[in-house]
């Protein structure tokens, strides 16, 4: 089954005690694509600016993404700056550049508005309820978002998340947009608002999957090298939607085979700068870890 | 099989963001006891003063804990103070009157000499190596401590080290210890000074286990209403100790096991103020939950 993924396209120079890499493709559209891709096509909508080389996104293509509903505007492509300390967890924000982004208004070619899998990155839910009304029956509808639409636009947040099956959250998020300190009471509180499925992001400790009639938690894989946790939760949700849109049935136990997999993809996506390590790998690396991360787990 | 215990004996005053509790029985050696002695037997070596009141750990000796290595000593027991914050994670020490704890000279009688399992709670390096000493030929010799030791008394702790078979620690501790930041690298210098496995603690977040030939990674079972978090990682030391005291065999997939009911004991433990639902609760709770457990982390 098609994905199709509605977020943004970003430049990204990043620092970490590893080095430095400077004006490297990224944005949640496009680590959701890179990842997703090993499992299904993807269809994109983003925008970038005239300054944008294609050809470094060149290896999608190759592999099923469908990067027709990338619209190039007058100006700039999204900028994003930001160095991770010692302990990776902990990043400064250098600077925030939107550029065209900053207008983006998602149109959704006819050919993309069957896909039956919806990503929706982190973007104004403005924006992302718009997406939802050009989509003809989609199956699964995955939100992501962030503190600053909690924040700032809760009340149109909370019309999408009433129309969406599964919620993709971080722990600090999902405090904040329920006002529960409590982790397992504040995923009680949301499950009333719509979404059937509810995944927690927690990084480097792995990540919660808690639905109306099942419950799985799964620790992170065990990474020996981080290079660059930018892009990580993308690659999770991309690994995620990606396997979900391989399976006849969504039946809770391929839910938690999804997890399973957005943790292997994230996996690879921190062991390098911007997409390079998962240019490297083949769905065979992929389920290799997979099954060597279930060893890992199972007791 | 049964297990040595020597450790801290405390009175504990404790306040979270669910209450308080006021001068309650406390310390390492206890809290690994009421975790140890749903499986197996144990034997506390521990020192407390005049003002003890041996009435409140009763529940002890009917499960089968020795206290007789307890000495009472002149003077008033060690008393601990913490407060916790909103976020249990972080806790605040009000005060640490270590008073007879401070001289505190372990005596092992002879009847505790052969016991098979040996766990070295968190104390002075020195005395644990007075303890090993005395010890005729144990099966499994499993140490904790704290960052403390490892900056103040670190010849002497690695000593400690070389001795054992298993060494548990959280991941500050581990990072403190090897100099390494990173996790998996720490683990495996420091399972080339001795010990055959790992087990690094990580709080909510559940725990690793590290051998020489086996990996595991768990999380934490998911708690609904954390009351007080202390006691949380000695309860943890004493599932795992308790359930390889129970186990014919030393296998890696033992190991494991183990792991999950340590995780499973302290998930009780954390759930009321000292021991209180560690002595409500029965070895078939604790199977119950144990079932559960694996069902929430396989896949």
């Amino acid at each position: 089954m098609s994905i199709l993924v509605v977020g943004s396209i970003a430049l990204d120079t990043v620092e970490t005690p590893f080095g430095k890499a400077s004006d490297s493709p990224g944005g949640s559209a496009l680590f959701f694509s890179a990842a997703a891709s090993f499992f299904a096509p993807v269809k994109v909508v983003g925008v970038v600016g005239e300054d944008f080389d294609f050809s470094v996104i060149n290896f999608l293509t190759k592999k099923r993404v469908d990067l027709s509903g990338i619209r190039v505007e007058h100006g700039q492509t999204f900028r994003w700056g930001g160095r991770y300390q010692q302990d990776m967890n902990m990043r400064d924000t250098l600077y925030t550049h939107l550029n065209v982004f900053e207008s983006f208004q998602p149109i959704i070619p006819s050919h993309y508005q069957t896909c039956k899998f919806v990503f929706l990155a982190n973007i104004d839910p403005v924006l992302q309820l718009q997406v939802l009304r050009k989509m003809v029956s989609p199956t699964l509808i995955v939100l992501d978002t962030m503190n600053f639409w909690i924040a700032g636009k809760r009340l149109e947040l909370m019309e999408v998340i009433r129309q969406v099956d599964v919620i993709i959250l971080n722990d600090e998020e999902i405090k904040e947009l329920t006002g529960q300190y409590n982790i397992q009471k504040a995923a009680h509180i949301l499950l009333q608002w719509g979404p059937r499925h509810l995944v927690i992001k927690k990084g480097e400790h792995g990540a919660m999957l808690i639905s109306e009639n099942d419950y799985f938690t799964a620790p992170a894989y065990p990474v020996i090298e981080v290079i660059d946790p930018t892009g990580a939760g993308d690659s999770f949700a991309g690994g995620f939607v990606g396997y979900l849109a391989t399976c006849s049935r969504l039946t809770n136990l391929n839910f938690r085979k999804a997890v399973a997999y957005g943790n292997t993809v994230a996996s690879f996506a921190v062991e390098s700068f911007s997409f390079k390590r998962l240019q490297e790998i083949d769905r065979r690396q992929i389920e290799l870890r997979y099954q060597q991360f279930r060893k890992f787990t199972h007791f």
